[in-house]
């Protein structure tokens, strides 16, 4: 069976039309498999984070054949893996009250287990009134903050135990556990103090949910995670779950903090050169801030990333120490160190830009392209908006 | 007949689900027969730009019941208007050779006059020789330089002269004309400096069609356009049509460079707040990088713009000096200088977002809400994607 039905035999990278996404399978398998061996070895049950691939194909191939629970970032991805049959979703975002009776809706469709998270007693009164009302019986995680700052309360703050009691006695709310996210070990490229956040990590939320049975509640998940305090936490005692997601594919950002290869990073986007700019010495390509996002994280450790990296369309290899440089909304402006690369690069070539943020780069798309080597080999959707 | 018969009786936007991208209706329509004016008393035909609006339901109100000539950014746009009625687009971004069969195939389907742009002799080579072997005739403008440095050739370059005869020479290939983008006139706030620019970019397009003319080759097309030089130009003598999007809907980029006032900004993003960080004093919202974008053009001028400005979610008023400082995929932080705001805005609140740069928020969700004051009272589909 042609693996692209609609567009006969099997296509070569060349054939396609530009932007677009392309998704390397065997490097995305290769990054699967060696997360869950690394979890297999902490001994913790791995929750694959969808907010980067929004891929049901690229969610079986994180699972590699088991039948995982999922994190996601938005309801959209919720509807998306349960209408598919997952069965164990974590909605990893603080649920917004105006979206209880849409996640309450999901359940009873689906029959999955959806586990919501919140820090706020407002949300929990809220939700057990609708889930009264309505009759429906919602799941919560309590989120706390490991250091990051951004969500989720202090882990020591009697609010914990406060919150997890007002859960307990709604009828219709089930208190399922204590999350947590190490989001702000990504704002370092030294190993060592990865290892130290993953270490605060894991104590934040396994103090918290301590505290939660010392008071007589339950507390069946402990669920931690990031992708880099995954990888380098020397151990996990206590957790039950790790989430993280960007490992599936990698991007500069995490290449630039010293998490992965650079031969590991498994999404690019195809671009063509569409003008020589001889007096400003640059390429221009049909890739700019939509296609590529104008997320510059990679930039703090690795100053040379640009907007991305620029690289052979088959080989995947970086050309010379070319990078985008420069965006307009559809524009990207590749400034040459050596004029040889108007011949080498002639106008309707084409190039693979390595992503500084896969999360927002892929956020543009609404597939990916797969390959093998130079073959297109088949077509994923993605699930975007919320 | 109910604006959105799927929903019943209209909508509030209380109503709503978050995130969403509302567009005030009365705002759009100001803003589109301002331009129209503006262009009348300059005496130049307006050819609207909806990269920014991507949508059939705002050019038609940027049309103002005439049949204008539009302008797109990806051939994406230029297949949706043309299926849907539209029959004078350019192109405006250089085409990709892997792009011509399909530009071709749009016009053979529809019979719409599409203008593409070029600055490659390359290009035209493939063109011509693409256009003759299919049995098809493709338009050309050739595109100048007037100081973006972005793309297009410098004005007086003999280059141009060669491109437009290589144009013209080609038995497939009409050459219609020249066009240039005065992109830079986004990096001041002054609006003496934009005047300037404004007759650098009409001098620049005008001085290469005169160029094109005195090598005895056809040029009925002058083309040029920026909001900001449209609007500030001084005069137009020699440009046939200019090309403007974002005043449509304005955004807090533009309002940091005096080109509008607040309350015409048209688009903003609705959000909830989903949690209180009382040990950092600030709002979580469901309004991040994603349903933001990471653009942050706005504070060069604003340095308070952050990601957005902060508003009330009917009025729009901003709230008090609020801004999303921070952002995370889906999450967006409100640092607060007022605790009082924990109580003014409890978990569960709606705000409205007005974006850093319409064109890169917008991109992120697949159809407008239309309001009109309180009530929903449409829904319009964006077309996203290449």
């Amino acid at each position: 069976m042609p693996a692209r039905p609609d567009h006969g035999p099997p296509t070569r990278i060349a054939d396609l039309d530009t932007p677009r996404l392309l998704l390397d399978r065997e490097r995305l398998e290769r990054n699967a498999l060696a997360m869950r061996e690394r979890c297999a070895r902490l001994g913790v049950r791995l929750r694959p984070h969808l907010k980067t691939a929004k891929s049901l194909d690229v969610a079986r191939i994180a699972a590699g054949g088991e039948r995982l629970g999922v994190t996601v970032s938005t309801l959209r991805e919720a509807e998306h893996f349960a209408r598919a049959g997952a069965r164990d979703i974590l909605y990893a975002t603080a649920i917004a009250p105006n979206k209880l009776a849409r996640a309450a809706a999901l359940q009873q469709e689906t029959g999955c287990d959806l586990l919501l998270v919140t820090d706020s007693i407002e949300t929990v009164r809220r939700a057990g009134a609708f889930a009264s009302g309505a009759g429906v019986e919602l799941s919560f995680l309590i989120e706390v903050d490991c250091g990051e700052h951004r969500s989720g309360l202090p882990p020591a703050d009697p609010a914990v135990v406060e919150v997890a009691r007002a859960i307990h006695a709604a009828p219709a709310l089930r208190l399922r556990g204590i999350m947590t996210h190490a989001g702000h070990s990504y704002g370092t490229d030294d190993s060592g103090s990865v290892t130290l956040l993953a270490a605060a990590e894991r104590d934040a939320a396994v103090s918290a949910a301590d505290a939660v049975r010392a008071a007589g509640l339950p507390c069946e998940t402990v669920s931690v995670g990031s992708t880099p305090t995954v990888l380098l936490a020397d151990h996990l005692t206590g957790v039950t779950e790790v989430r993280a997601g960007v490992y599936m594919f990698w991007d500069l950002a995490q290449l630039s903090r010293g998490m992965c290869r650079q031969d590991e990073i498994a999404v690019s986007v195809l671009a063509s050169v569409i003008g020589h700019n001889r007096a400003g010495r640059s390429l221009v390509l049909d890739a700019g801030a939509l296609a590529l996002s104008k997320d510059l994280g990679a930039n703090r450790y690795l100053p040379d990333a640009g907007f991305g990296y620029v690289c052979d369309p088959v080989t995947l290899e970086r050309l010379g120490s070319l990078s985008v440089g420069a965006v307009h909304q559809e524009h990207g402006t590749v400034t040459l160190d050596d004029e040889a690369w108007f011949s080498r690069l002639p106008v309707g070539s084409l190039v693979r830009v390595l992503p500084n943020h896969a999360c927002l780069t892929c956020a543009a798309y609404d597939a990916y392209d797969v390959v093998r080597g130079d073959a297109v080999v088949d077509r994923w959707a993605r699930v975007n908006g919320w």
